[in-house]
């Protein structure tokens, strides 16, 4: 039976944690307790040697985006990375999953509304290089991050877990990945 | 024959700007001076009267996943949005984009790459609530973005513009839209 577990896209800055694999294999296990296979997009398994960055950085993007379409649904890790919004190719990949028409789940670590996210950043200065300025709107519709991304989720019959964490542990605490796993239960039916 | 001109979705935080409906007007001339229909996902069409603000943003969300679903191609806005990354609604509309096989493109006018936009975010301390730390890895691949983003672009054919414009013109300069105009029209053909 074991095969035909339905398989999640686990999306997220995980896999720049200093043991990405142990991060993967903790995901991968809860999944499992769920009925799930977990599939982490981790380039441990791909032969990068010789190449150099343009073809190293394509073939990590191709293997990632051919995992994504051979998966079921996805969960994102949505908590804020570099910058008031998450990390950008968990974003891209969300909407590549949504597209697909596949359930698309999300969990933040941090529990302030974009918007008042949004704020601290302005307070803070803004840096140079940024697109941001005092005259640009900030979005503001009680969500978790832009709303492409929350309404994803939404869409997909689920609502973005956040939970409050200690600082420094953002990208650890699996309290949120657990309670989506428990939204895409209910949506795809458990494994074995 | 206008009504079979390629239409472009023109992603990016300029829906954010004080004059949204100015800025879109700007991006569909450049598109139609290059044979193309842009099309500019702003809300100002959609009747979000008497709604709360939970329906106001599925109404736009889905609306702006209709009007992805019927362009040809994409433009997105990859500057630097409040954080070392993109709009996080612009990343996902890449995404969306691309798993439905159309061509993606992008420009940034910021012209520093991901890794070092990161060094300087650390430079500046590490904002409470952000899932960085000093031991996450910085990926460094000599791109604009996180790869799944550049390379996306770079498996449509086209490769990242980077402009440097004078600071707080960020969201305005086009000279890199109109770069990625010339790209588009090399892949699909020009209209009339």
């Amino acid at each position: 039976m074991s095969e035909h577990r339905p398989r999640i896209y686990l999306a997220g800055p995980e896999v720049f944690l200093p043991d990405p694999l142990a991060a993967g294999r903790r995901k991968c296990a809860m999944a499992a307790a769920h009925g799930f296979e977990g599939i982490y997009p981790l380039d441990a398994s791909l032969d990068l040697a010789g190449l150099d960055v343009t073809a190293q950085a394509q073939t990590i993007a191709a293997a990632n985006e051919g995992l994504m379409r051979n998966c079921d649904a996805l969960i994102a890790n949505l908590t804020p990375f570099r910058g008031v919004s998450m990390d950008s190719g968990t974003a891209f990949e969300v909407g590549f999953m949504r597209a697909l028409g596949r359930p698309v789940l999300g969990y933040s670590n941090v529990v302030a509304d974009y918007a008042a996210r949004a704020q601290m950043f302005r307070a803070r200065g803004i840096p140079t290089g940024d697109g941001d300025r005092a005259d640009v709107e900030i979005e503001n519709f009680a969500r978790a991050e832009n709303l492409m991304i929350a309404c994803a989720v939404e869409f997909s019959g689920g609502s973005v877990v956040r939970t409050r964490v200690d600082a420094g542990i953002e990208l650890d605490d699996l309290a949120g990945f657990e309670a989506c796993l428990a939204q895409v239960k209910a949506m795809l039916g458990g494994g074995a």
